[in-house]
């Protein structure tokens, strides 16, 4: 659909199976008004990234059935319950700070119709706190490892599950850490098997690959 | 098990699935047959990657049991037959010299157990190539992609299928590839959905991500 | 021509074909007036890029005949009309974040006399966006390209058309894009063959060297 | 055109206005002839580049009518002569050893049907030089200009000139000049207008944009 | 001297032949006023780089004869009138953005007793602006060379003088300038002789460099 | 003493409280045999690191009493038994192609009098084969951890011990591990505190951290 | 100890020796106190490092005994006196600018019950001023060296000193120190020995590995 | 002088002041004969750098009266004596493997007719070294300061005496130092002032500077 400025991809749902998702950062309000409002006409559900409160203030004066998380900072807009993926999603995150990417991911998934149990605050330093959680975790389908610093959760988590784990490193740190460039390179760069890794920060991207394995399971 | 040098662990298959892989390149040949050696005693299958045609020579001399690849320069030990895994995995391939990638990729998953198709040599620069594929492509489970300068194939097929797409950045090309950075990187800053990426030429690490995914198949 | 702080290039078209472009950022507003009225009274057309609203609001109190682009940043004066170009330039661009470095290079092109057709959000994550402008797109004679993120859409492009494309990649996106040195260096190491790049987020270079490109059309 | 290990390209040309080249480094000699048979037997033109003598000597063994250039380490095979290009190249090299890039370019736009012009050696150390050719390169309609270390050469040529200007810059020097990235980014930071960067070393690329720009002048 | 905080070191003249010059930015008002009463009751002639305008107010408040230049951003006080060196130094910039960090080298130059000469908005990209003050610049006995961008200025210069060549890299320019890092590696590069170089943005630096050279002329 | 090449630093036991070490890298056979008998002249003892077998042979064959060891590369001279030091360091490595750097990192310090255990083979991606170990390895008053690829060895460490913790990390690795770069700025972006980082391969350096913070417990 | 939001570990004492230390950088205030009250709560002493004067203010409204520093911005809780630590160690620091990194080391480790001793303003461009203070210096058992631009003063104290050298790059300086990965970088490649290097600006895990260095006297 | 694949620049010598160098790293062994040959036939000095020893025996056979050195691997032609330059250069290196960058230098500045100095072996780790001759560095009127790993030797230098000084990076070390880029850097942040910074390993170009700087003393 043509909205002069951008191109809506309504049918990406029936190519990838999921709806498209705005990246809203660097659009204009009233860009992310326009897009969400030829959604809404299409009876569409839509989601929005990395959206500020401004944003949100801007579109919900028009469009009150929209629905924003603070800590995630996604705008939704919801108009038919999503089928429920099989399977399970565990989210393990390493730092408080780490937080806000763990909380996109977990809404995204649950938006796409998966179940997500949270590990947080299970950072290596303190190694007993993740392996007190270490027999829930290998129950999941697919494991998001999310980590800041020297990103070593990811590397960890792999050697002790079946399941393959979606690494996203973090920009949170300080000093040497690159805006997250190190993270990213250490999990790419892990001494175990079973990891692959998405964008700093990019909690969105982890949750709808994990969503795309979980569709595996009833695909088949 | 402690052989001086290393430590083989041989519990990893209950933990994690999958027997220890032996990255070969940086051991003496004289190590690399005493890890073979003691894999066969204990009637594990065993995997080494990046195998020198010299390693190789050394360690059947020894061992006349184990196979060798000279394409993936895989050199391989089996004592059982794997369980077959459920589902496929498409292996696509950007150029011609991403061959012996590609192939360490097949390798490895057809050892434990997947079934691979393979799809080469459809990079983006003649976009017919892929495009005429696009409907096999799509009844795989997994995708690797792997492909080296600017790495784009990820990317495309992400955006044409449902299923997770595995990245394989490679160092195939010259000048301002950075050995394979720039498609590392490239990859990781995807605009599509759905893709995860392991290191550079790192065909192995796909592989065992994509059957970890298999498994869930079956495992849910 | 001698300011003080800077010398005028008032032979530049007669050198290099276009006039000379101011690059706003960086200058004060005074210093920017001064310009501008030195090529009023040379009467000289003249194209200012980046330039601020502040920048913008000071020149016009001095001098209304300027005009100003708010998308595109474009100051401009213009005191005769530019002689048309032959040919058509296509400039496309893969997002909506990108919109603005498109506006510039749009700009810019027909302020030099192009013609310049556009197709905007063609992006390579929903490819029958873009394949459904290809037969369009070909008819052009020099085509521009934007993207940022992995920066795939000039590859692709030139994969299917046969003019020259110029690349711009941008510095949208996050995480490891590293402010556009991503897409800078995936397009220069593009497998496909007829793309030549330019700065990042540099719509007026590709702009004025697409017309550089169009000139020899007639100039030949 | 399926060769099991590589699908030829034979639309290339209708495509994208010139066939199919071959980059030789990486393949071996074997896919290599296999290769420039199967373009044989389609009585194709067709360029490979990067060439070692040992695969050209294995090529030309089996296929005497192959042509290999040692400097510019092309291997070449003409079945048909190429339509004459209107228009000229001018071929602009900095020093000595930018000499093989400046043949490689100058190869492969002659076998494309280019008409080429030399002038070689006049990087702005010793700036006379350039200054006393600068009328004969006006003349040309693209110029290439290929340079190592910091890359200045073709910032000059652009501010002196009409015609666009396609960088090559090269892996020539040493110290901080990172293998051609410094030129690289040198030429892609130029204040001048009218430049477009192709990768480190690619003087193909630049012959085959440059000859995209000499088919608009008749295409128009 | 010791201040607790800052130890300033009242023997450098002796030392190294010129007077501490304290670096600002970084520093509290407080601190700043502190070394620069110092200073004063030593009766010495200081110099202060970096000085926000904040700064300064607060340190003139309390003692009136301190200077401040605001293109420079250069507090000084002044105790008695220098030495006046021998020669000329000529400082040339190739853009107006360079201007301040051409100011801070011409006022510390100036400072120290120096003569200078400026030859500012001489960038490579209209070579004829260079070019018509080539004879002026050769009489110098030093150059700085003060360019952002490609900082093709330095090598080009150093081609055509018989003077040392102290290049100032500036972090002008925008895209992959990387913040003065390309034209810092692009100047260290050079294929010209006779250069050598300070850190982005160091006028400073350039004009003490110079400045130790000036006073050889006498010394010897 | 003056070697004309070097001046031996006869002195540094006085000063820094061990005999100088030889870099042989990079040194000529024919220097390193003058360095190693001027040692032998003066009954010093001392120890030469990255010794090629070729350097080693040229050196034995002139000075029997030398003792070469080819894990580690280290040609050593022992005129005096050292003094032993109190307190014992454990040296954990974590795959087995960091073996070298860690054989290295033992020789010096027990070179130096120093008490070394040995904790090969226990990388992250078998939590267990640490685990095991950790009691053992709480016993020293400083650890070495030696990895490569991500690096992770050194923070797990770290959060499990009271004592320093020495990181090396090394080159083992491939793809994005930058030659070490990667576990370099991931040990030193640890979010475990307790670490400090010695240079890539540098188990030279760690060893004599070691001694010197053991030196401390006599000392005191 | 579960906040939902995090996981206190208030066994880390028993395992490392020191108490857990809070980054209150990207924590929220609501976090930061709920965090402090739990540490109140258990009577633990508690450190948080870069606290803003925001975050200080809402944990002091509602627990009036934490204290907070302005120049290393640590906010501070201590319910008992830290058992006084053996020995003692030396904060070297080199210029003005650094000084609240190393406030941060020296508040930090006598927090821990280290005594300190603060060498500030030796930076080695002033020698004098490091060599009239090597005598005291020497007496230290560990030394932090905190230095930024080329961060020189690490190698420098560690060849005139016996004991262990911590140091610490600090991002001050500009142009082409890229934030302090310059000293970082330069610091790890020292030819002193006896240098190993914490983060960028890390003046609290320099702290803490001097204390762990300290404990081992006692510990012995 | 045109000789097909190279320009002789024979008035450099009257731009510039000194005869043209060639770099003959890259150039083939015929190539650097037909340029020697040219120098001859005109009787012109001439110096040839990163010469290798094939290169060399291949021109000495056709050119008897070339001359070599293995250290600095520099070739010579000497028609005519130099005039002796006024002043005196003094050649700092930090160590052994510094000794060919050194002898470099030396070699070029006594071929251009300076009095040059050596104080060689005179690193920062042990600083006795170079404190002991630094009365007798003082007499210089330029310094050359060479140094690897980090560097610090200029700076140090810079801030002990009053001329300035010219500081060349090496390429020595290992791990972290990034092929030279780490102490140029360094050398380029220095905290010192009077230091000017050339290329990697560039001995030539710092040997040219420092003698511009002397052609200053008799020029003025």
């Amino acid at each position: 659909m043509e909205l002069g400025f951008a191109k809506l991809d309504l049918s990406r749902r029936e190519r990838t199976g999921f709806d498209e998702t705005v990246f809203c950062s660097g659009k204009t309000k009233e860009q992310l008004l326009q897009i969400f409002s030829a959604f809404q006409k299409n009876s569409c559900n839509a989601l929005g990234t990395r959206c500020s409160w401004e944003q949100y203030e801007f579109v919900r004066n028009a469009m009150p059935e929209v629905h924003y998380d603070t800590t995630s900072k996604i705008l939704s807009l919801r108009n038919r319950k999503p089928q429920a993926l099989a399977g399970k999603i565990a989210i393990c995150c390493a730092g408080t700070a780490d937080f806000p990417i763990a909380e996109e991911a977990a809404t995204v998934a649950e938006f796409q119709g998966a179940t997500v149990e949270k590990f947080f605050d299970i950072g290596v330093a303190g190694l007993h706190r993740l392996l007190s959680k270490i027999e829930q975790i290998r129950r999941a389908n697919v494991i998001i490892a999310i980590a800041g610093m020297e990103g070593a959760l990811a590397g960890i988590l792999a050697g002790l599950v079946q399941a393959p784990v979606i690494a996203v490193p973090t920009s949170v740190g300080y000093g040497a850490s690159l805006q997250g460039i190190v993270p990213l390179l250490s999990m790419i760069n892990s001494c175990a098997e079973g990891i692959s890794v998405v964008n700093i920060d990019n909690g969105f991207g982890a949750a709808i690959q994990a969503c795309r394995i979980l569709k595996q399971i009833a695909h088949h």
